[in-house]
């Protein structure tokens, strides 16, 4: 019931598990804020107990808190501390989005057997307010598609790289300016993009897909030259996250992808989230904000808490099962080093044209050894072309495996 | 209580006020949406009425229904009738910003009397959900800004004007496509845009603003020349309202406003609304989509329905009274035609010197009788500025009134 009826007045008691950045600066903003909290929901909120590794213990946490706050991360004892608090009666907000990614069906399914709230608004986008808007303003949207950069690591790293950056160089930017691990690769491979969209999809189709469902690429083996073909070809570089339906199914897949210069996230550059969402009847909606920092995603914790004491419970949007679908249309850029010599081009167009793949553009670069083929092609299945390609990559001119971006069009409707 | 409870599995109610575009798109809409809501919420929405200037009867309308939608816009005969549906225990669901900005505080006061909701998403900025991000995302956190393009008409006219139209131009065009009635005033005067952001001030800072608390100018009277210089000084040239806390106090205005090319803001087109958020905590969250259209409009209707169905009511935010505040610093663009003659620079300088007005950079173009004298200024209030303006009119080498436009300036903490 949050708040009201028997309870108004009465502290709201949350209990808080992990205590790091997003912690620390949660628990001053609890206190800061508590007052003005108070006086929207009639209850004040306050912190029932901490758990860290050094101290705290979990049964007693949760025996004096009305909603449990999981800052912990990882998996275990994440998982075991949520079902728990679920089955206990208790709301839980949690900005866990590899648990939600891998163990959300049970997550889902215990809180809706409890009847209480499973709010997860900082796992996705940061302050990017996605859940809420899909969850609420869209509830009664038919959802064609969600664009997102969810992962601000590697969007500053391309921010950097089209200012002419290396990858390497960027990435040590990046890790100079705390916005990359000493290790990055959870980032830089996109399995943290894959982990939000996997949660993404769920929201904006009602159905449950695991991290496991969602293919994946990163950024490490992007050259700095694709991003100067991309600035000639009049496109953007972006780490895309993309749920939409495609031949009556789901496609959910993180990639690299080239951008229209008038596309709404092409304009989003270094360590920002954004979101964009489309329908029929709203065209489109985009939502962009810092993707990272323990305020700010502490400010995300905390609209989700104050909604839990506002709202009562929803019944969960109900489970569709579309199938997921690998193989669809998309228009691709094809870079591929060569040695220039007449009949090139007439060589590769030729396998292409026998396979389907029609030309957009082409941009030829460089001479003799150096020489470089780059093209856009119209959307063609990725099968067809990477059949074309494989056979483009055993001519005796060709230098190097030629690379495939997918480009993002202004596909919609 | 919105759904659940005794009523699950009954219809749920609706009475349609108006049947112009947006109306008719919602009536359909809510046929084809009705089973995925009813799996949602626990009811299906179903129209009990709709009353138009031929038919229906309200006191029917009202007698049937759970919820009233007001698409009638102006003041009365809807205020009579959402007094009177609030009174009665209705939930009513509103785009009407000229009722809302002129008589907030009765309506307000009724639904919360009443103890139902009062919705109005589709009066701010089109399907860009800012009152839900507001009231609920951001219920925890300290606003300091709120800066938007709440006016798709006038940001396309902006737009066009600068591709190089004139501003008759592009308000025909305007015109030709839709997006501009036959009489543009309200919007090109900045009246609309006014109304909206005194709705915008009420929800971040929770203080009462009423319309004609609101300082607005148009876009009116901007030439074509200001858009060049503009280019030239790496500024971009849209109409922002802003709601800000100002000196302890609250400054809420319209007015056109140069953008860096950086701000959030600076690359919205076209018919487009957006609303850039802006605090400590979240540092900020920027939000565009389409400003206007009856299928979107009735999107954002059909939003504030299902939210109305699924919560309960909150109580509303508690009522501050800041102080409105009208002279405060900032930058401006200050554009004056003179005759190119020796002394002129010198002289202007030393009237702005005088006054405390430093100055950021000078373009001085053109020659003789058609020569003009373009400046930024650093921030200064625009009493000083005025005073110093008034004087440079004075000169007899100034052969019009000098321009002043507002210029947004990277000023956020």
């Amino acid at each position: 019931m949050g708040s009201g009826g028997p309870r108004e007045g009465t502290p709201f008691m949350i209990g808080l598990l992990g205590m790091g950045n997003v912690g620390s600066a949660l628990s001053r903003l609890l206190s800061e804020r508590a007052a003005h909290i108070a006086a929207r929901t009639g209850r004040e909120p306050r912190l029932a107990g901490v758990l860290t590794r050094e101290q705290g213990s979990f049964p007693e946490i949760l025996q004096g808190s009305e909603l449990i706050v999981e800052l912990i991360g990882g998996i275990e004892p994440a998982r075991e501390y949520l079902l728990e608090s679920l089955r206990a009666g208790r709301h839980v907000v949690t900005a866990n989005k590899q648990l939600l990614s891998q163990h959300g069906d049970e997550l889902f399914a215990a809180a809706a057997q409890a009847g209480v709230q499973l709010r997860f608004e900082a796992a996705v986008a940061g302050v990017v307010p996605v859940v809420r808007v899909l969850e609420e303003s869209l509830a009664g949207t038919h959802i064609e598609r969600v664009h997102g950069i969810v992962n601000g690591t590697t969007n500053f790293i391309l921010t950097e790289m089209a200012r002419g950056l290396t990858y390497e160089e960027a990435l040590r930017e990046a890790q100079r300016a705390g916005y990359a691990e000493a290790d990055p690769s959870d980032d830089v491979s996109g399995a943290d993009a894959a982990a939000k969209m996997a949660i993404l999809a769920r929201l904006a189709f009602g159905t449950p897909v695991r991290l496991d469902e969602v293919r994946y690429e990163g950024i490490e083996h992007l050259q700095g030259d694709d991003l100067e073909y991309a600035r000639e070809l009049g496109l953007g570089l972006k780490l895309i996250g993309t749920a939409e339906r495609r031949d009556g199914g789901l496609s959910v897949r993180v990639h690299p992808a080239f951008l229209y210069a008038g596309h709404p996230l092409a304009s989003v550059s270094g360590p920002f989230n954004a979101v964009t969402v489309e329908s029929q009847t709203i065209t489109e909606i985009t939502m962009s904000g810092p993707g990272a920092g323990g305020l700010q995603t502490a400010s995300a914790v905390l609209g989700d808490i104050v909604s839990a004491m506002l709202m009562p419970v929803s019944r969960p949007a109900p489970v569709q099962h579309l199938p997921l679908v690998e193989d669809f249309e998309s228009a691709f850029y094809l870079h591929t080093e060569v040695t220039d010599r007449p009949g090139v081009l007439a060589a590769v167009t030729q396998v292409l044209g026998e396979h389907g793949v029609s030309i957009k553009s082409v941009v030829q670069r460089g001479m003799g050894e150096r020489a470089r083929l780059v093209m856009v092609t119209h959307p063609i299945t990725e099968s067809r072309l990477k059949a074309a390609v494989a056979i483009v990559g055993e001519f005796d001119f060709v230098r190097s495996r030629p690379r495939l971006i997918r480009v993002i069009e202004e596909e919609f409707m």
